[in-house]
């Protein structure tokens, strides 16, 4: 990714500009993904509150782009190498119903909240800034909760089913975050300089299984 | 349009209600087709470009959600009367090609902003307000405008292809909002309101439709 680097006027370690590239192409992908869900939408309701969630994440991928123009990358650059293995995620996991929308959304957006709450420790002050401005919950995942949590309330194979959605969810997400790690020299570097332990991207993922298994059950699908 | 009236705190007439109901569908129309359009994007900047077009009519959306329901007013309910006209619009000009999408974009951004400027003059303050504010121009008219104005550049058979396209666009917007005035009393009083004139629908048809032919001069689609 030193490529993605033109005449900067600031500074900037290429693992932090692959981390920021796979953010921005997750907010693009991820906006793809709801606007293409909010048409599944029960309601016009339903419909305009995932539309709105989209739009969120647009906003967050104009702070992304900012924050690296300014730092003499574009975008595109620092995108490129993890949009196969975003689109991956993205085809394996297409959700068949509203309710698989929502624990999607509800689960891919707490889960890159937790994978960068866990990097923010090594980033710069400016930097983890943006990160955690753009990770911010906006009341998107708690419209998710509340609408998957009533749905499921004495609907028991619905909520097995929906149980284990989340788990594949969950498994193709590391499977994915697996190879960008690993095709990503500066982003591995980061990680184990943030973990402080060579085999810190294992203990890493292990720790977002932990909190993801929390999540489900607090949401009732553990 | 008087149901959805419910224990309003501030007046509102049902014209006005109408207005705002049009102008919302019209915006979370606009997100599905934007959102949609994006995929077919030639280039990762493009595709980049007409998503944050579709997020910004959510953020408008948002805007005029707020503004009824200050009023007593469900954006739903507001829009309910509309959605078969507008999706009837989307439905008979969905675009082929990129250009196509970036055309439509164009067109129907810039006709609506031509409209609600014509009925500017019936709005109280803050309605009128609100709605400037909706439709200011936020950069994006000039980006489908460069590019499409780049891609017609010694194409002569492309140029009339797209000439062709945006007169079927004026055709099937004029035709769709024929039907939305004849449905709401209060959007044709208001318009007559406007234009102080019977023949006034007709008259600010005529008007939308020079405008429009103008800007396509302007455009090198003639």
């Amino acid at each position: 990714m030193t490529d993605a680097k033109a005449g900067g006027t600031r500074e900037i370690g290429t693992g932090v500009v692959d981390l920021i590239g796979v953010l921005a192409y997750g907010e693009l992908s991820a906006f793809d993904r709801l606007a293409e869900d909010a048409r599944t939408a029960p309601t016009l309701s339903g419909r305009a509150a995932l539309a709105s969630m989209a739009a969120a994440e647009m906003g967050h991928y104009g702070l992304l782009e900012r924050y690296l123009a300014e730092r003499g990358v574009r975008v595109e650059d620092a995108m490129r190498p993890f949009m196969r293995h975003v689109d991956a995620f993205q085809d394996s996991t297409a959700p068949r119903t509203w309710l698989e929308s929502l624990v999607k959304a509800y689960v891919v957006d707490n889960l890159a909240a937790d994978l960068y709450r866990e990097l923010a420790g090594v980033l710069d002050d400016e930097t983890r800034g943006l990160v955690v401005t753009v990770l911010a919950d906006t009341g998107h995942s708690a419209f998710a909760q509340r609408e998957v949590a009533a749905a499921i309330e004495n609907e028991k194979p619905l909520r097995d089913r929906l149980a284990l959605w989340s788990r594949r969810l969950l498994g193709e997400a590391l499977t994915q975050a697996q190879y960008v790690v690993a095709e990503s020299d500066g982003l591995a570097e980061l990680i184990v300089a943030g973990t402080g332990d060579l085999s810190g991207i294992a203990a890493l993922f292990r720790k977002l299984q932990q909190q993801h298994t929390k999540r489900m059950q607090a949401l009732g699908l553990g």
